[in-house]
C-alpha cells in the first residue's frame, strides 16, 4: 500500500503499542540497549491463514498465536523477552472498513499479549498482497552470557520433561476444522461438553508461552526446545541433534482432562495427541542429579512437569513405548501445516 | 510444508550462509552476543511478488533487493550490520523442482550479500503459502551507545545532502513493468542504449546500502533516513517528523548520466525522478558547520553527496523548486507499490 495510508495504520493501531525503543515506530529503524552481560537471543516465525491459522479465525487468536510462538521459543532457550518486531502482509482485496475491522482487535489483542509477557512492540512493516493474510514475527530475548539452554546438548542418562499437557492443540484443531468447513464435530467430541470443546479450542489459539520455566531451565536443564509441531517429532529431532536416542513411555504423556476424555471416546487419538502440533509446551532433559530440583523449581513456577523417559546413548536403539506398552513406531511422527 | 522438508530446504540452501551465531540453523533460536559499548538498531522489510518486485525478477536481484533495503534502513541511522533473520513464504504451487529452481540461485546471491555486507544470516523460518512469493527480513545493525541517527532531529540551517544519484530505480521499474507486461518500452527508453538500460534496471533490482556513509553520519549528521519511496515524499517526511520545512532546489538532484539522457528525452520525468521509489540512497542534514567535514569524509568513502537544499524552521513556508526554478507542488509525493 501506499507509504501515506501505511504510516495512517502504523500511527493508528501500532504506534499505541510500542515500547520506548520503538521511537514510536516514526523513524527508519528501532533502538535497544542490549542489557549488559547478556547474550541475544532471536528468533523468526511466519504465518499465513490457511496454513497455520484459519482466515476466519478472531484476529485476537492470531495475535496471541503469532506472537505466542515465537515466545515459546525463547522461553525454551531460557531467554526472557526484550521485544519484538511485526511484518505484516494484508490482502490487497480488503476495503478500508475491512481492513479497519481486522486491525483493530489485532492490534489490541497484540498488545495485551505483548503487556502480559513483558515483550513490547519495536518496529516493523505493513504491506498489501494479492495472497492471504500473513504475518512474521522476529523476537529478542536476552541470556546471560554463555547459558543460553540447546537443542543439541541432552546427555545419555538425562530425565526427559514436558511440561504442561500434550496434545490438546490437536484436538482444538480438529474441531476448528469441522467448524470452518461445515461438517459435523468427530464423534469424540460429542462425549465433551461445551467448557471442554471450548478449553481444547483455545489451547489451539492462544498458546501460552512457558516464559515462567525459563530461569528454571537456565538454571537445571542440559538442553531444551519448545514443542510445536508434535512431541514425538520434536523428541527425535532433539535427540538427533544431540547425538543420543530417546527411551520414553508415551503413556506418561501428560494429558488435560478434556484430552483425556476424548481418549476414552476414541483410543485411535493416542497418535494425534503424541504427533500433533501447536502445542508449545517445552521439552527439556535434566541431568539425574538435578532432576529434583528441576521438579521443585518448576512447581515453585507454577509449571507442571512430567517426566516422560530417558536419554541414552546411540549405542543403544530408540525405545517408544505406546498406549498398549509396546514399542511403537510412530511413522507419522510429525505435524504438517499442509 | 512439513517440518521435515522445511529442514531440509533449510539444510540445503541456508545453513550453508549461517554465521557462527545461527548455530548451523539447527536450534530454535540464534545467538548473538552483543558488542559492549554499543546499542542495537534493529529493522524489518516485507517483500511480496506483485507488490515489491515481479514474480518473473530472477531470484538474484530478489535476494539483493531484500536484504539491500533492511541494510539501506541500517546505513541511514549510522550502524554497522550484526545479522538478519529471514522469513521465506514459498508458493505451494511450486513442484519440488521449482521450488529447487528458485531456491538455489537465491540463496546464493543471499550468501554473496551477506558476505559483501557483512552482515551473516542468523536464523529464520520458511513456510508454504497459496498465495505469492514473499519474503520478510529483520536486520540487526550496531552503534555506539546513544548515537543512533535518527529522522526526528533536522534543524533549521541544516544543510540537505542526497548521496549517489535519484530517480535511476524508477525509470529501471518503468523498463522492468514493460518488459513484463509485452509492452513496448517507453518513448525516452528507445534514447538510451543497452549500457544505459541495464544500469537503471540493475539500479532497481539490486540496492546498494549506503553502509560506507554510516560512519560519516554518524560524524557529523543531525538527521537521516533513506530514500525508499520517493526523495521528495521521504523528505518531506523527515521534515514533519522534525517539526521543520525544507527549502530545496530540485534541480539540483543528483542524476545519473542514463537519467539525465531519459529527462532531456522526455521532460515530463522530472516528478518520476524525484517522486519514484527504490532509490536507497541516504538523504540527512548536516549542521552548517559541519558540511565541509561532512563533504570531505563522504568522499574519502567513496559516496558522492550532494547539496540539495536547507532545513527552515516551521515559521517559513516550505519551498521546492521545480524543474523551471518554479515553486513546485509535487503533489503525488511518493511511491506507492500499488
Amino acid at each position: 500500500m501506499g507509504r501515506g495510508r501505511e504510516q495512517d495504520l502504523i500511527a493508528r493501531y501500532f504506534a499505541p503499542l510500542a515500547g520506548a525503543g520503538g521511537l514510536g515506530l516514526r523513524d527508519d529503524a528501532a533502538l535497544l540497549t542490549p542489557p549488559p552481560g547478556m547474550d541475544l537471543v532471536l528468533t523468526a516465525d511466519a504465518l499465513v491463514a490457511g496454513g497455520h491459522f484459519f482466515a476466519e479465525d478472531p484476529p485476537q487468536s492470531v495475535a496471541a498465536k503469532a506472537l505466542g510462538v515465537n515466545l515459546s521459543d525463547l522461553a525454551a532457550k531460557g531467554a526472557a523477552p526484550l521485544g519484538f518486531l511485526l511484518t505484516l502482509s494484508l490482502p490487497q482485496v480488503w476495503t478500508q472498513a475491512q481492513r479497519e475491522a481486522w486491525l483493530e482487535p489485532f492490534a489490541k489483542a497484540l498488545g495485551e499479549s505483548a503487556a502480559q509477557w513483558l515483550c513490547p512492540l519495536l518496529g516493523g512493516d505493513t504491506i498489501a498482497t494479492s495472497g492471504p493474510l500473513s504475518l512474521s514475527i522476529t523476537a529478542l530475548g536476552a541470556v546471560p552470557q554463555g547459558r543460553m539452554v540447546r537443542r543439541t546438548t541432552a546427555m545419555p542418562g538425562d530425565v526427559l520433561y514436558v511440561s504442561g499437557s500434550i496434545g490438546d492443540a490437536a484436538l482444538g484443531l480438529a474441531l476448528r476444522m469441522a467448524e470452518v468447513k461445515g461438517e459435523a464435530a468427530p464423534e469424540w467430541a460429542q462425549r465433551l461438553d461445551t467448557a471442554q470443546k471450548n478449553f481444547l479450542l483455545d489451547r489451539y489459539w492462544r498458546p501460552r508461552p512457558r516464559l515462567a520455566l525459563a530461569p528454571v531451565l537456565l538454571a537445571r536443564a542440559s538442553a531444551s526446545m519448545d514443542v510445536s509441531d508434535g512431541l514425538v517429532g520434536d523428541l527425535r529431532a532433539m535427540m538427533a541433534a544431540s547425538g543420543v536416542v530417546a527411551r520414553a513411555d508415551l503413556r506418561l504423556l501428560p494429558l488435560s482432562p478434556p484430552a483425556k476424555a476424548a481418549l476414552v471416546a476414541e483410543p485411535g487419538l493416542f497418535e494425534t495427541l503424541a504427533c500433533g502440533g501447536d502445542d508449545y509446551e517445552i521439552l527439556c532433559a535434566v541431568p539425574p542429579a538435578s532432576a529434583a530440583a528441576f521438579e521443585f523449581l518448576a512447581q515453585q513456577a507454577g509449571v507442571p512437569a512430567t517426566q516422560i523417559g530417558f536419554v541414552a546413548s546411540v549405542a543403544t536403539a530408540e525405545e517408544l513405548l505406546g498406549p498398549e506398552g509396546e514399542l511403537h513406531p510412530f511413522a507419522h511422527d510429525r505435524f504438517s501445516h499442509f
